[in-house]
């Protein structure tokens, strides 16, 4: 296998990392992952945690490594600072070297957005990908995740952005509030989904009395924990519908995720009229990933 | 002192519980309290609980206990069942006998409200205070706490009410979100909480993007942890007095507490054009306990 390898690609996000061995032709020759992300390391760890995921590759801290997501941020490897909008997404000729390292690293920088304030690490990477594999694209994409990130692209560019904190809103309420026990449970019920969306999307206000109705119905009225869990996923999300309405009411929205929260918004939009389909966001990462490390080779003729 | 004991009145909560010796004529001999709320404990746990804060207290469990809060609740020492709306704060004479106990227990009924579905236990017994001492009111009350209640009384009868998860949500986000370095602070930036709290009441829909426009500002601007931990107050508050503008824009409201979270609704109430006024909280939780005890007296006469 390490006969063909060329470079590492690396998405090292808060929680998670995942990296892959990359061929010449682009092919990918092994997939690894860890949840040493970025939330859980100090600087001087970086190096060492990308070793221990590479120890059975001979001499493999010769090859290059391009590293998109938070091991660019002020607490991370090594700060890659941010492009700030309207740009196209950052490429590897601006990318940051690693300090103190035998390690030949390269980190992508972030997009910042002066007003409203914002960031975004690691998201830029993959609109890289839909750009590359789109040509020309141009509209509105939707990022779901802890931190879910609606943007506009333009003529190549990422013209606006704004961050919602629906899914850590999510985690926090589901797993730590009152509502911990009435949400207790992997079922779904799509029609509760569909009338709380339209009941928040009314009156997005009223969230915190909507969500201490959870409990309340459970305790009176017997509801269920596939309605509740269904509500509380529908009274977040439809509050991020209303406030984004200038995002898809136009627009086709392109959701960058195909597992279950990705498919939550893409209902969502459906239900509050939009329009909106899934695509897979690991390929676009890597193909982001694929392309700075081309940008490299050029850069290096 | 135990020469004028004549009552225990003891408000216990989910976190907490306090409890008075009562004097014949109202006086309050000793006040104790605990971190045994109802929430670490399970029914057979209430009993013991009671007599190791008593334990000074030669042959305590043959003096009346009238109990207020979630001791009442399924899953406290015994289910006190709820009152519906509209009715006056329920009495004594419903209150409910914790069973298998030496102790002459009663535990006060909460308040229900079928639409929206709502519940309360503990706040009932500090209006029924509120009514005594203000003989006649009429108008809205706004009770802070992790559930902050908003409720209308119309001819000494609780008529509507509605709860917000605001302290919830305030402790989660600034306790374990992205957020907590970000707002890691006792100081209080008032013009910071100002201006948020009109964004947040023109555009409550924006919420969770405004939440991590804290983090950003914070990045991008040096945003000082004083303005953001106001601002994330006011955001949270802001959307909730869009929501309860029905309670407040004729009324003024009384706010039965007098710490930092009751003042910061007094502060955003009048920043919106509302009138609102602070009382002492636990003096009418008392009052209505008396008031209680005071019912079994003419009872059993």
């Amino acid at each position: 296998m390490t006969s063909t390898l060329d470079w590492i690609a690396v998405d090292w996000g808060t929680t998670h990392l995942r990296l892959w061995l990359m061929a010449k032709d682009g092919q990918v020759l092994d997939r690894r992952d860890s949840d040493q992300g970025m939330g859980k390391l100090i600087p001087d760890q970086f190096a060492p945690t990308l070793a221990a995921l590479l120890s059975d590759v001979p001499n493999a801290s010769a090859y290059p490594v391009i590293i998109c997501g938070m091991a660019g941020a002020q607490q991370g490897w090594a700060e890659a600072p941010y492009v700030t909008t309207p740009c196209p997404p950052p490429g590897a000729e601006i990318a940051t070297h690693a300090p103190d390292t035998d390690w030949d690293v390269r980190i992508l920088p972030g997009v910042k957005q002066i007003h409203p304030a914002d960031v975004m690490r690691g998201e830029e990477t993959q609109i890289a990908g839909l750009l590359l594999e789109n040509h020309g694209f141009e509209g509105t994409l939707c990022l779901p995740g802890t931190h879910n990130k609606w943007v506009r692209i333009k003529v190549g560019q990422i013209t606006e952005f704004r961050t919602f904190m629906t899914g850590e809103l999510f985690a926090l309420i589901s797993g730590q509030s009152v509502l911990r026990h009435s949400v207790d449970t992997n079922d779904h019920d799509q029609e509760a989904f569909e009338t709380a969306l339209g009941e928040a999307m009314a009156d997005p206000s009223a969230l915190a009395a909507n969500l201490f109705s959870l409990r309340a119905e459970g305790l009176l009225n017997g509801l269920s924990t596939a309605a509740a869990r269904a509500r509380l996923s529908a009274l977040l999300i439809g509050a991020e519908l209303a406030a984004t309405r200038a995002f898809w009411q136009e627009d086709e929205v392109v959701i960058l995720g195909e597992g279950d929260v990705a498919r939550a918004y893409e209902t969502a939009l459906k239900t509050a009229g939009g329009k909106a389909r899934c695509v897979d966001a690991e390929t676009l990462t890597l193909a982001g990933l694929r392309s700075a490390y081309a940008q490299l080779g050029k850069a290096a003729l």
